[in-house]
């Protein structure tokens, strides 16, 4: 796999709850080292439509036919806002994939969605869909659902493009930018 | 020197006249390679306090200590809202300096000034200030002006962060995200 191949990485900025939307930032990287481009939307805290904002992201940029792969942190953006990747995938034809740095506890996920939403069943859903894999890395594993690759095709695309610790640099970029236009200095790790 | 120096990158975003203020990012980066973080701001448009939002930006970062070098896209953030160097320099002791892809055409400048501002004299003295070094790059010429670094040292830092092109990665950076963040999508050239 060539370490040019160009990776869409998002992440949503940091928020209150007295806020209505949280901003997504997507980075196109090229391989883990060269960033192309910055794109930016938000999606409503909390809200259901984070599936077609990532699809409309991806749709739009001018460098859609050169991606090979989009990697989102994790599989809700703005609190419980739920990206169904399957969804996504059907819609734009971009193999996309979900990667987080702690097993999620879907006993407590599935609680929180109880106790907040009237449409839990539908979040939890997608939320609970498709096998989580767990990584090996050479520091912790990391934890991912993936749609559109295979498990070698995605540990692939995870190595090319992670040049230190354990998260992809599109995710790890995208983070650094959504913390930082949000709270004037980006901290925390993807 | 070492590829791996902490360089601070500034660029403003693009706005409209009928918006108050403009954001300003940095990026810190080590050489041209690794974004280690996204700092973000805002000054007025056609304001007077660019000079104390950039001074603020660098002594506020926690990299601070580590940073070598900072390098604005240009003299001017939100539109002639002009930051003094020297003054920057003075009162953090960071080394600092102007790259510009274009020659500035001064007397534009001092014109637009005349025109627009009662305080034009003010602001044309800091735009004026210093000698601009043309610099010359594998490809077209970039302009300069610096302080607290010899002009070998600021060619040999331009030449460590630069990648690809003639805009230093930190600058390049710092473009696309306070573009992409504007816009939607990032544009254009440092």
């Amino acid at each position: 796999m060539k370490r040019q191949i160009r990776i869409l990485g998002i992440d949503d900025a940091p928020f209150t709850f007295s806020e209505k939307y949280a901003a997504v930032i997507g980075v196109v990287m090229r391989g883990g080292e060269y960033l192309e481009s910055v794109l930016s939307s938000q999606v409503t805290i909390d809200g259901t439509e984070a599936t077609a904002i990532i699809t409309e992201m991806i749709q739009r940029t001018r460098h859609r036919t050169q991606l090979k792969v989009a990697m989102l942190d994790g599989v809700c953006l703005g609190g419980f806002n739920v990206v169904d990747i399957n969804e996504v995938y059907e819609a734009t034809g971009l193999p996309i994939m979900t990667i987080t740095r702690d097993k999620p506890d879907f006993e407590d996920i599935k609680h929180a969605l109880k106790t907040h939403f009237r449409d839990w069943e539908a979040r939890w859903k997608i939320i609970n869909h498709g096998v989580l894999h767990k990584i090996p890395t050479p520091h912790n594993p990391i934890y991912i659902k993936y749609v559109g690759l295979s498990l070698p095709e995605t540990k692939e695309l995870i190595n090319v493009s992670t040049i230190r610790g354990v998260i992809p640099e599109p995710v790890r970029v995208a983070h650094l930018i959504a913390s930082g236009i949000t709270r004037g200095e980006s901290y925390g790790k993807a």
